[in-house]
Formats: C-alpha cells, structure tokens, sequence
C-alpha cells in the first residue's frame, strides 16, 4: 500500500494512508462502495461486520450465523482476568473507553488466541481434504501431530466445564444451516471427526469448546483464522462493557483484586538494612 | 457491591466480585437468568448486547433499531486518529486485540464523548417537559445557555459533512419505528426542534450530525448518556478491526504518520553544547 | 502548531508533526538542541526526562531531587488495581509492553491524578501568596474552601497507613535540598501549614500522604500541575513492570482476581427460560 | 506462586497474590526487604529501578551505567508510531497516563523487540564461550546461521542512520566501565566481533544500532533479554510522555495523522448500490 508508487507532495501523504474501506467526500460516505445511506436500515449489524472485513455483503442468513457465534462469546463472568480489568479500571477515574482498551489489550495469544488455533487447525485438515486425503486419515495424521508434540489439541476441553454448554448448541445451529444450504457443513464434520479420534486415544470424551465451535462458524463462513482473534474481540467487548458498566453504577474506588481488608502475602527477603544506613 | 456485608473468608473473597450479570457453575452459564443455550440462536446479536447492558431482552424490533445505530457509526476512516493508531498498531508486532486497544482508548471526551452529551442535552429538554415545559421552551432555553457558554450545540455541525448522511436516514427510520409503536419518537422531535432553534438564532441551517442522531436513537431506546459512549466503542471497534486487519495484509513494519521518506520539521531550539563538552 | 502556516505537500505534511523536543537527520539526533553523543554519560537519567520535558537541563541536584521523588513511589502492591492488572494481563500471551499499558492505563483522576489536584491546591495558596496574602491566610482560605465543598483536602491522609513512611523522609530531603540552595521551600512550608491548619479545624493530625510529598518536589522544582500525572507514570511503571516480569517467571495462564477453585457471587435475576423456549 | 500450597479462605487469597517484591502493613512499606524510608535519598531512580527488576541493589557504577542505557533511548521522533499514537491520543479527550498507554501499547516484537533478540543473540555467543568455543567461532557460527536464514542480524544497521550516533558512544561507556570494573567488556567484545564478521561477509561494515548498543549494556548488567523490553519500555516512556506533554499544550482536537485539509486515498470498489436499493 505505501511503498507500490512514488508520488509526490499531497498525493504521496494522501497515498500513504489509503485503503480499500472507506471513501469520503464532504456530504459523502461509502463503505466498501455502498453508499453509508443505502446501507443503514438496510442491512444487519452482523452484515455491517462482514461488510467491512470482507468486503462484500453476506446473506442475511450468514449475516445471521455469524450474530449467533458473536452472540455466544460475549461473557465469561469476572473470573476471567480481561473482565476483572474492565471492573477495576472502572473504579479508577478513566471513561469507560478506557476501562474496555485496559481489557480487550490482553486478549492475547493465551485466551484470545485460542479460537485461532482452533481454526487454523481444522482448517488444516480441510486443506488435506481437498488435497484427496480422506476425513478420517487428515484427522488421524494431524491428531497424531498434536498428541507428539503437546497432548494438547485446540479447540477441545475447558478447564471449568465438564461440558461447555454453548458448544453443542452452536453445533446444532451449524448443522441446522447446512440443512438449509447457509453453509456447507463441512468444518462441522472436521470438528466432530476430532472429537472422535481424540475419544479413541484418551479413552474419553474431550468435547469441543466455545474456541472450537466458533472456530467451525467461523470456518464455515470463511473467515481466515487470524481475524477470529478480531470477532472475539467484538463479541467479548460486549461483556467488558457491561462489566465496566455495572462496576460504574457502584462506588468503589479503586478496585484491587482481593477484599479492601485483605493484603497480599509477602514471600520475598526479610527486612534488611542499606549498609550505610546500620551506620550510627 | 462490595462494602455492604461482611463475610469472611472465601465467601468474603467471592462477594468481592458479584455480579448481576453472569451466574456460572460448571456446565452451566446464564445471562440475566437466562441459559445461554436457550440464548444461542434465538436472540440477534443486538438483542444480546441490549440484554447484558440494560438486564431484559428487548423486543426484535428494539434490536434491530439498536443495530442500525450501531452499524451506522462503524467507520469515519483513516484520519480520524483512532483508525490512524490502528493501522500503525498492527505493523508495530502486537496482536490485533492490542491493536485495536490502543485505538479505542482514544475515545476519550473528545470525539467518544460526543454522543453522550448530545443524549445528555436532549435529556435535560426531555425532562424539562416532564416537568410541564413545552418542546419549544424547553428547546429554547436550553439552546440559550449553550450560545451563552459556548457558542456550540451538541450533536449539531460537522467539521467535514456539510451534510453527514448518516443522520437524516437515521432520522427517517427513528419517524418509521415510531409509527410502528416500537419507540415514542419524542427524542426526533427534540433534535429536530434543536435544529430548527439554533438555525433561528444562527440565521443558517446546522444539520444534526452522526453523533446526535445515534442520541436520538439510544434515548428513544432508553439507555443513559454515559452508557452511549460504551455503545460507539461497540460499534466503531468494527471499523477498528477492519482497518487493523486490512494493514496487516501490507508487509509495512513500524508505519509512521508520514510517508517514509518525509520527516518531521524541527521548530526548537538550535544547536548547543553541554558546558562541559566545548571544553577541551 | 498544526494551523498557523498554510504550507503545502511535504512542507505542511511535515509541518503536521512539528516539534520543539527533538531534531533529527541521518547520522544525528539532537535532543533540545543537544546532540545525543553529548548528552549520553554527561547527564543521569533524571536530568534527562528533566530535559526532555522542560526544554532544559537541570543541575545535577536538581536532577538528584527529581529522582528521589521518582523511586519513592515506584511501588504500592498488588492490592493497587494498576500492579493487579499488570500481574494478569502477563499471564494472557501478551508483550510486557502490553502488560505494562493495560496497567498504566488506569492511572486515572482517581489513582494518578492525586498528585495533580495536591499540587494544584498547593500552588494556587503560592499565588495567593505572591498576589500578598500571608501563608497562614491563603491556607486557611483555601482550606475552608475545601472543608465546606468536600472535607476533604488533596495530599492529607491514606486510606491504609496511618503515617504514610514515604512522607516525612521526602519532606526532610527537601529541607536538606533547600538548606543547600537547590529548591526555595516553599511547597515544604505550605505543605506543612496545610497539615498544621486542617489538624487545628479536625481536631486530629492527618499527616501528608505520598501525593502530598511528591507534589511539593514537583512544586519545588517548578512543574505544572498537570506534568505531574505523567512522572507518576514513570515512577509507577518501575513497580508495574516489576511485578509484570515476576508473575511472568510463574506458569499460570489467564490469572484471574481470585483462587482458581473460587467463583464470585451471582446477585442477580433467577433462573428464567426465554417465552418462546418454554414452548413444546 | 498459585498452584503450590492449599490454604483455605483469606489465607488463601492472601497467597493467590503472593510476592517477592513488596510487604505492606499499616504505616510499613519494604521493597525488596528494604524499609522505604532508608531508600528514599539515598539510592538513584536507577538504582531504585534495579532494586525492583533484580531484588538487590546495585552498585552505584552499574546503576549509573544503567541509566545511561535508559537515557540514550528516549526518543527517536514523531515517524515512529508509538509517538506519533502518543502525540494523537494527547488530542482526543483523554488522561496522559492513557496517551501513555496507548503507545506503550504498540512497542511489540517490531520495535520494542529488536533489543531483546540483540541480547538473545549475544548471550548466545556468550553461552558458547563458556562452553568452551572461541569468540571468533563462536560468532561465525551464530552469524552464518543467520545468514542462511533471514539475511539479517539482530542488533545492526538502521534504516535511517547510516551511522546511530547513540552506539559508537555506548560502547566507549562500556569500555571504560570495564576499565573501571564495573563490567567485563564480554558483551562489548561480542558485539564488535559480530560487527566485524557481518562486515567480512558483506563487504561494507553494517554498524552497531541503538538495540544492539543498549543489549550490550544490559548483557554486561547481567539483565535477561525479556527482561530488556521492559527497561526499553521505560526509557522510551519518557519520549512518550514528552511528546504527550508538548502536544496537549496545542489546541488541537481529534488530531489526525495528515493535514487537517487532506484525505486518504481511496483504492476499493467503485461505487455500487444495494441491489434492493435500485429497486423502484
């Protein structure tokens, strides 16, 4: 984008900061070439979403799909360390765009980099399809791979619940827009043939978390795995928000982790002296 | 929430931290009381971010209004400094939630606060005439204190549209819900009198702009001004991802402001020498 | 500095981002006129944030005074949302950068704008001062001003320590400073009639916290109130980034504010089923 | 620090946020064992800085050589993003601890990461000194490994400076530190042989640049090298916070990254229309 052309002057600086979203005169908006006022009124919330990330308008019925795996990410209660942040920044004195920034920034690789790999993942093993590997042979081999390498396969398992609840009904939902021709079904079937190898090596059921169905949504829809880490931004947004919002209803000030009467334990050196200061 | 009772102990520790939003047990989440199975596919991702902010689900028809003001204000493009700190974020090697922390942070006072002190004007009028004034007087003397103290009304002019599209299809469909009975249309009639009473004292017509006609539609829908700015993070971080990932397609590391080439000009002081360094 | 001149092309685009702080061109960076060469090993750190933010290099007892105010409040503990914040946002998979940002970022009017508001009470009884009212009339003005708004008076008191340890050892460097010339006094002395005029009207000593004894050596040595929010940054960042990297020698992944076993309190609607999902 | 131990109720809150660094009680702070009070005056901020980071105090000399490292990297000018960020964010309504964040936010594996992988690559070549090979093969090894991969060796060159200024007189520093003895020189020598071997291989002499001069620094200090974003995070804070400073003396609002007069170029779809919308 910076480097193509050598213009110069006001076109070079202009040039340097162009992009393929939005277009603006005086009086004037387009997003992706549609006229902001077409667009309003006209089309979902989720379809403005794709509009912008994709570039073209999805159906209403992936519009749709997408609002659903959205939808179901928004929360995770105050347990969570990025909805702890948006609380405590709450109490702070920042406005409550700040209270969201100090959370969502920590949505990194380790919680919301986790529906990423999930993708990337099963994506893998659509791309071994296509390349004539069976389901069951590009689930076995990569399987494998994971199990050598860490034992740990993405998008599987949750530390808190036994069965993560969203997670059989965003397969439902999956399945049922198969039925329907929205999607193909296809990461579906990825996911569940994962599930399976996974049983028949641990000798018990893992089952697919809320990273793994929103990956197969997401997968379905085709969304690249990278810019599901950004959709869980959206989504979990919603949650610090009305985190930081009911904390802001309150009068705490300065929040900590633990009860105002509570201290940290201290496990460092005992007290000790600065040479000089033993001096008389 | 957190001075008035005084357990002890972990049950101390876990009241700390209570909510009204999320209850969760192993295998099972609920938001607001509902589970969020039961949530997943029967409610539209706008009606689940009504839901976490306001504690009741509105109607599809609220939702749907909801999500027009949402998607309306997604993006005003790159020189708009948010989406400017974007773009540079995701050449800077972080990930895109943190990209897009660094931008919404900015929606400080200045530009995310806006919307919320239009709401907050039209509010003060909309209670005036709950205490028996009429539309125009209560208009009227509001819109004297601001000439008075500033010379600026909020959520009227922009620096850029002479007309911003947005506002008068936004407009157009707060007068359409309101025949459908979905809202009262009474925040319409306030902006519209405020435009009419500023463009009597200013001899010239200063159009509602985006931020006062998403007021509009959040105080037709009931949600308090300092929750407003909460909303347009939800709905400008949409143009943020968008931005932050449209750059990260570019092989661009470390973007500056200006082209690569160009440098800043230098206005301080000229050449000097630290005392000890001209002694030879 | 962005709307004085109307240069054109890359004259105004580099007019945009003018600046008095530093020059550069290939081979040669000068800070505020100095070359760097000369600076580094010349000047100790202090004086060169000094530099960096007043255009001019400090003695080096200045330099001294201005660090000793720097490391006295480096570090308060994880109880401060700001160190909690950095400790979990360390263990999310995100860059210590983006620990440490999420932390400072809630430095706000309520935790970092202490000093600011104690300075700016200070400050405005040395203009009342230089406009010829006596020390004990101008604090005694503003200190019932004080009393009969909020009853309480910047720079007094803490919530946890009774004497504040920091306190009296920074005001006793700065009567050792003023002995030997480096600053005047003054923000000492009305600092202390501030402690002796709000002791006489609440009967009881409540002595100057760090705020307090921070702001007079800021005051001291002549910065404005606002700049100071911003050297608690600096200071506080030492214990931030301290505490960031130590959590990060720890395995845990996405800590949250209490014991992993632990939940927090659901305070909220019960258990409710959607109207259309009680339907067969 | 989590995992370890079973206590039950406030204990075992107490300990979930257990540390090395700081005991607290009512009218106590001790940093490191250290009571505050005997720190206060009597160490430098960058000894201060030590104390915290590494859990003893330094000498004098290697605190002084420490804040010689944070001085030299303060700033490199608004065409960098993160002051440029810091410069926007100053415009837009928010606190200058929030500015600071914003830009903080973005000194990722690009920018803020080029010293970390300087002293990783350094450290390297010490490691395999100790285990017996010389210096020169040593360097061979590990410059040749680089070549093969990328081209380019972590530490040297810039794009901007055919020669950093800020290097030539660092290594002069070290090497009168180790003259003095309060450093070994080690990482000096390292640094220069990996110069001299990049320049054998090229043909041109490819100098030392700012990360590689300050990871030398911090090499002879014995700081490990993810330890040294968060010292370059300290240093350019100050660049940071100056930069903040000087533009929120402007009256700048929602200050963009181009002249307030242009526009980015828009390079997408022409424009089309809604296929609804063209409807009758």
């Amino acid at each position: 984008m910076t480097e193509r052309t050598r213009k110069e002057g006001r076109e070079r600086g202009e040039e340097w900061w162009s992009t393929e979203i939005i277009e603006m005169r005086p009086g004037m908006i387009r997003l992706r070439g549609y006229p902001i006022e077409d667009l309003i009124g006209r089309v979902s919330f989720p379809a403005m979403i794709w509009l912008m990330l994709r570039g073209e308008l999805p159906t209403e019925a992936q519009a749709s799909l997408l609002g659903t795996a959205l939808g179901a990410a928004v929360d995770h209660g105050p347990q969570a360390p990025l909805i702890a942040i948006a609380r405590m920044a709450a109490t702070c004195g920042v406005g409550i765009n700040s209270a969201m920034a100090s959370a969502i920034n920590v949505l990194g690789d380790v919680h919301g980099g986790a529906g990423e790999q999930a993708l990337g993942f099963f994506g893998d093993i659509a791309a071994a399809m296509d390349a004539g590997q069976s389901l069951e042979d590009a689930v076995a081999d990569r399987v494998d791979r994971f199990f050598a390498r860490s034992g740990y396969v993405p998008g599987l398992g949750h530390r808190f619940h036994p069965v993560d609840p969203r997670a059989p009904r965003l397969l439902e939902l999956v399945r049922e827009a198969a039925r329907q021709g929205t999607v193909s079904g296809r990461f579906a079937d990825i996911a569940e043939a994962v599930e399976a190898a996974v049983e028949r090596r641990k000798g018990k059921r893992i089952p697919l978390n809320i990273d793994g169905a929103t990956a197969v949504i997401y997968g379905e829809l085709g969304f690249p795995p990278p810019l599901t880490r950004g959709l869980f931004v959206l989504s979990r947004s919603v949650g610090i928000l009305a985190h930081a919002w009911e904390q802001s209803q309150y009068p705490d000030r300065n929040k900590g982790p633990l009860p105002r009467e509570w201290l940290w334990a201290y496990e460092g050196t005992p007290e000790r002296r600065l040479p000089e200061a033993s001096e008389p």
